[in-house]
């Protein structure tokens, strides 16, 4: 339940089209919804205006099903991340228009009007190898379902600098880019010292040795010379396109 | 240098107030402007919007102060960060207007128009604790310097929860929060569960033991569960009060 | 073999209704049972006034069944942890009313009168997130067979903290809470900032990247800033289910 | 300001001798007070039962003595820690009654009556080394400010075993053990593996090398095989304390 | 080759029992042999008194096989550490006297006459638990292929002290003992403060969470307060045997 | 495309044999080729002096197999590492001349004639073990591909000293020495004690327990107190080989 | 009090030369001697063979001479390490005929007969570099205490390998070496190839960047191929001087 | 001695103008000379083609300029690094014309004639940072002690990536390049992307929080994705400056 719903909903009730039990049904679990094993927090659309996104990993087919059920039918849309096939399975019986995405592990249903879904531009997705792909395309997806229109730019990586130099253009007129990289992580404080607006970097774990499971990376994003980045988990795509929508949101917001 | 002191330049060639001779001098060192141990990069105001910041610690007194006037010269403002007394005292026998914070060792000098300083509104910067008000100050100072207009909610950590939900409306209406906490370095997770807007999570070095000078609040922060946050290097509010502005300002650019 | 075992033996030798040599038997293994691979602690019940737990990991399930086995034969009730399903098996064979809890591989006999079983009031578990309830179960059955009430609230992370701030009459009222966290771990930090009573802080392995499987969630248990808490090892529900239980011993005892 | 002293201010309004004007002065700070850099938790007293203590560390004398002076005025005590000797002058400038503890940078000032002093029972604070005894001293004043009576056995640690088996009369009959060493940090664990009442573990920086800093002992502790203990924060005497007071406070509620 | 070995031919060659050329044929790879991608360490024997023995790990099953043989061909005895069961096999092919201990992972053949298998007296080894079996095992079996006799304490760890204490005599007798523990790895360090002999510590990968595979008990056992102990590797039970080995010679040799 | 290739295509436009349309075809994917998940660096040969190779680990068998594809065809060679046998079997049918090394996961093709493929004598490559071999002849088999004769010498581990020191012709007539170990890695420094050449260390992952998975060999290697060392990264066989390869290109190109 | 003063005072009661009472005023602190922040060990003698000995650091002044006095009264030798000058001041005015060694920080008292000081043969210290010297020194000054004749090696670390090999001699004939090394700490492995003695490896925190303070060395020495090492804290001399002569006082005991 | 040097003193024996015995004092401390804290290594000058070079640090001045002073007497030459000005002082009354830099805490002396001092061409230097300067100043003193032609390009780090680009040409006619860089580290990675030379990278401890000392540079330059580049220790110029003068010297001997 976002704002709009749930201002429809009490429009509706003082026009009396709704009775005041029906509306109490709905409304009774707004603060959250206690399914024992988890409390699903469907005051979240209303606080942060995006519904709850539902992490899979170490939750039961069952249990990610049921949550994505429950999500989906209060919000007209609802999204899971680190899905495997078999929480995509199961989430499908239940919701069948949910599409799965296997190389990211993401899992999408958007049941509202086309026009709903309309996005804010200008989220540019770079990644530094084609290895990195599959935590990119989280970020896209995560921003996409959070409303944004997504450009991207992969294996742009700094070992061959003309390949990212020759992107100028997409990247001076970003309104946030997400540069994903493993190994070494270098891309994200080359795009800051290039462009005017904000980077998001995500450390991946791409790599062997002293890369240590992108530590390397996010070491090297958090101490980046250039200004204008901050850094989210390594291989946290969700969390990177989810705060991308956040900045494009406000700025068209103000517009 | 940055792009309408470009173009006025480029006028009055053209309008003959100004002789080609005269514009290649200060079109000369448009690029970086080399002093033999550091090339300032004199480009950074046209490609990112704002001058480059004069990083102090390790540089001797009179080479920031150097870098500092030489920048000045160019772009009517400035500033150094981790600035020691002798490194103020420096500059400001270059630069006698420059205003030197000591707590939190930044220097800044604006020579604009008041009209040109007004700035994007809508900056929060909250600390958990006391000890964290010298980054939260480093935060808040560039963010002013890079235009916005930031408020300031210090000592409302987690350990009584009462004194950051008292301050829900403030949090609410914000366009970018920087939170700056220390110790478990909760705080930033804990406004991302409540807020609709961007966090940017500031770890400091404040704590003992097993804080390890900031890292298990980085560590904290980094896997925060509530989405929305990106994080900064350990004590760097400067990094966190830049990226808020270019966050702040493209919301205002699209208004 | 605990205090009134002993004494009711030493009894009946006096009163002739057993024989010298028969209590020697029993008395003979109390410091401990020699099993070659294994040193059964007898004596544990009586110094801690609760049987050793079997530790079942790295040990094969005939030694684990041996040793369950042993310990029920003598204290008339015995508890297995980190049960795969099987050593599950193999103490089922020997101890068929052993229970077993696959989510939390905990295996568990009691065979007192239910009178005995009666215990403690007080005892709360709480889970940040629905894939913590595994140790969260560890810590409750361990509690439960250590003589306590519990009561258990699940998935009252931080990220909605309206789920837990509902909950503050059943944690104001709490002799002692077990408050377990993976990913950033935020929730005994939080709960210790209200409740009166103490925390016992249970780090989790939920989490990916920087979550360092549970080291992040630790570093934040142990830098929290409301005092009141102590931390045990990572996904350790066992050792804050037993500790819950000393205190909550303590104080009925004084009762 | 705690329980009774509310009610006893809420009764003098209802029976007159106090105006509702007067006791809104008073209650106006109940939740905090906000002195700009800091937000100090007077609802602590209602919510724990014990006032917030001042961690002196990297606050300016005039700070942590501005906000001692304000909490040892509406609470009739107030404690410090942390404190170096200059923060110790400017807090006994204003609260002249407090008591300086060097070794263990501890303040302390209770102003109630004697007989409010007196405190529970059982409190045993035990130290492996001699260097360890400035954080078991915090530990113990900590207990000792939070209403318990506090037996202390220093330097009993595990190389001489015999002089921690010559008090196990001592151990045996505590209600909680607070249990500090440094170097391999091994006391806790062989005190937790003889006596029945919950373990504190408190790691010291004291070591060197591989020691860490205490990291070395904190691991020690974390990882030992006898159950019934839990760890806090390096040199975190205070936390210990507190804690132990809160374990120690409970027994006694019910008794 | 040994040094008795190496004689004899000597003397052998001096007598004309054996040709010059039969002589050069046995001594050409007295330094190494080089397999290609091996080079046999043959002069170790004469070096240190022991052959080189096989470490299979990442070596094939012919390789390991291989240079097992060339060893027991010169040497009259040759031994393998961490072999799986395909090692053992491909060793037993070709040296089918061979012996494999599937728990340790060693396999041992000693062709000498019972004589010469004679042992130096007085090594202990001595577990903390039943799980750290497997690499006691291995110390034990190292020091009796290396001429020791060996006595086995197993599970004797210090949650249980009385255990250990019970031992007593046979820990004051020994001439080196080998202490083995995982977890928190306590053991080596109360053994050191009640013998006068040297202690080896052999930390194991046994445990979870923060003991980190071993790390936390290596620490434990480098920071120990009792003098008298040395570490070796994780998990490495042939490190310390050999070592035990050495220690017990040389008192021999001395006698 | 190197420099002779392009120089060629040149001069062929301007005799007229190629027309520029035709050589526009050739000369369009100059800078890179876009696959879409990936950006080929054709322009690298003419940068470095040496094709791109393919990293296969993480891309699919059929990006992989593309990619290699694309660089056979215009560089008349390619090479691609981490290889696993599928990656091997789907280059194979694009380029059935393709030679794949499963032991290294190398996998080779040169099409040029012979005369080009003659290499720069003097890189030696030593081992300090059996298992470090892999990367070894990954470290060979790149320096051979990019032009070198190699040397390799396996097993010259420390603990036999003189296995290394019989080989100190070899050693001290080399160009450049790569020097791989596992273990304790000392092989490097010892060498670089011997040698007028340049030493680059591969620290490799074997070993176990506090070896960390190579750190520890890596620590050794950048601490060594022999000058005339660099290191690469753990396991990286490749880039030892191509740095190899880049110094004795350089010493060949001077001559 | 060790064991023949032991024997002596116990015939002299028998003899009636000494009354029971006298007798017991010197038994009365066998076991430990509380001092309040300290109780010293004085029952080690007769366990370990070897006094208390007092790590200086992190006590007072007072504190170290206090208890070094003691030891000296009772034990007529004492020794103190990690002794700043003003621990060796204090100690010197309370036991004038003390030794202090500044480099090491060791100071010694020996009061016993020349004959009784007479030590076991055979250990030897060699040391890396010339930095190594003050931790080697201590190893040497605390073998040399505990009855051992010492021979010292200084900077012979595999920089310069010629300078160890030259050394062959004295190496060989060892019973024990204490083998000293900062940096990448590679000496005790290339000892232990050597020689047929057990080898006491000993990092130092020589050294700067990954050195790590002495983790480098440490971990080398620990994952060194050739067996025969163990390994003590880093900069414990003391341990090392220690272990070592336990392992020469067993060897000559049994001769 | 070098090898001309060494060359021309067997000439004169044989000649008649030096006698045998003038010649064996010369000799004879040709391995290594004992001064009993340190044994110098005059022969690596015929091993490695360079003196010793003195590590001042944790020496003192006095061992320093003894050391500094006897090498200078045979090689004609000599170099300390680290030296603070104590040690530079000591060592200048010693050999007077030694010069010492401040900045790098270098101090050389070169007595050869001019022309033995002429250098290899293509060595260049480069800087992230003017943070860098000091170690990077070290690296050019190294080479250029060790007879290279060394350039300098300061400040050119990738924030402002432009200020590297433009120096293209110098960096592609370099036979090595040394890239210094804190912080981040990005600087050598990106220039082995651009260059067909070897690229020695090294890390130094600029910068703060997740910097780590210069740990985060160092893994991003072990990880770097560019092949071309070897690591050195953090801040240690002098490796960096040694090992390019053996490729640059390589390269010349060949032409």
């Amino acid at each position: 339940m976002n704002e709009s719903s749930l201002r429809a909903l009490l429009d509706a009730v003082r026009d009396g089209t709704v009775t005041a039990e029906q509306a109490f049904v709905q409304l009774h679990d707004l603060p959250y919804q206690n399914l024992g094993y988890a409390r699903i927090d469907h005051h979240r659309s209303l606080r942060k205006g995006l519904p709850e996104v539902v992490f899979c990993e170490r939750k039961t087919p069952e249990q990610a099903a049921n949550i994505f059920e429950q999500i989906a039918a209060r919000e007209e849309r609802a999204m899971g991340t680190r899905a495997a096939p078999a929480h995509a399975q199961a989430i499908c019986e239940r919701v069948p228009q949910a599409q799965y995405h296997p190389l990211s592990r993401v899992i999408v249903f958007d049941g509202r009007e086309p026009s709903a879904q309309s996005g804010h531009p200008g989220v540019v997705v770079a990644s530094g190898g084609t290895a990195d792909i599959p935590v990119a395309e989280e970020a896209a997806l995560t921003a996409g379902f959070s409303g944004c229109q997504v450009t991207t730019l992969y294996d742009v990586g700094v070992a061959g600098l003309h390949r990212l130099l020759d992107q100028a253009e997409v990247l001076s007129t970003a309104s946030v880019i997400i540069a994903v990289a493993g190994m070494e992580g270098a891309l994200p404080g080359v795009i800051a010292g290039l462009v005017p607006c904000p980077v998001i970097a995500v450390p991946t774990s791409i790599g062997y040795g002293t890369g240590l499971g992108g530590v390397a990376a996010l070491m090297n994003m958090l101490n980046a010379c250039a200004p204008g980045i901050a850094v989210v988990n390594i291989d946290n795509g969700f969390g990177a396109g989810y705060l991308a929508a956040l900045i494009a949101r406000k700025a068209e917001q103000l517009a």
